[in-house]
């Protein structure tokens, strides 16, 4: 659970209910793993003064892994908490859906 | 120079040339060291369970972050080895324009 | 009711339910009109040899118009086809939990 | 020449040079009139109250296909336009780079 973060806008009802993405926690956090080494080989591509080029062809690689991070933990996320919330109905309903369209929104403008 | 990088995309004739990125290197060397422990600290939301939503907002921070990287990284290119081939003309002139090309292509579509 | 669509990707047990964007819908055909127009705008411009700088901002201008189109359109189907099939639960809450996906994944890669 | 438009941003000094787009100029005319056909397919959609997943796959379609004429003209923009700016060299190099840079920020970011 995720009592750890006060800054969590995860209203306090759901706080004791598993995440979608706990099922593949393993594989988000390989993945993870895998982006921050992709940032550190592009940290260091332009401390050894590599070829722009070559730069901004890691930066896409590193976007699109994000991505594609990003849609799975939706995906998780609606499958799960936004699915259970809508079955019990309720503002908890309403927030969840409003919520997964905000982040919907800012997935698709970042 | 980049003699490191075999792998490297750019043809010997411009080895030898700064990279458009040069003059800015320790704002971008600072700048990818932030997305790398921003990555981090994704993983590290994943491995204490927090809330989904919360994570997607930091993925679409460090999207951004990333795409702000590309836009520097190119205009710095364009400006340079970019304009400096165009203003030598020839072959060389065609190959980076192309090149240029191709990047801002990935990045329009990553 | 969409009976007029041979090709529609819509489950027949959903075809006598009214869709999530019915309540907007002078607005969406007003929106829908305005790109149309806009279209139009650089094809004018094309055909006058307008500056491609300005063609490239209105081009910008009518993807952005569409993006907005999009996830309002995503936001009455999330809150009303989806939730409600979410409610009855099933496979046809399954069947729209996966669709609504795979248009959100298009929205984000286009 | 494009003197019809007194809102264009284009400099004086290039006013009687053409467009780098203008050797595709009727392959630009037939797309967008294909896309002005395909936003107006959407308004009939909408209107016949079509399924929104299928609504939402004709708004991605347009989308993609006006990226597509972005990435044209900028590419045509950039061989020619940019190009020729920079082998006269001087201020109008400094312009045409700036603004390109300009138009390619608005398309990542629209």
């Amino acid at each position: 659970m995720s009592a750890t973060n006060p800054e969590s806008t995860e209203s306090p009802a759901c706080e004791n209910h598993t995440h979608g993405y706990g099922e593949n926690k393993a594989k988000y956090l390989a993945r993870m793993r895998r982006i921050e080494g992709q940032a550190r080989g592009i940290h260091r591509m332009i401390d050894e003064d590599q070829y722009c080029i070559d730069i901004l062809t890691q930066v896409s690689a590193v976007r699109s892994a994000l991505e594609n991070v990003a849609l799975a933990l939706l995906e998780d996320h609606i499958d799960h908490c936004v699915a259970d919330a809508v079955e019990e109905g309720g503002e908890m309903a309403e927030e969840k859906l409003t919520e997964a369209m905000d982040a919907i929104r800012r997935m698709v403008k970042s």
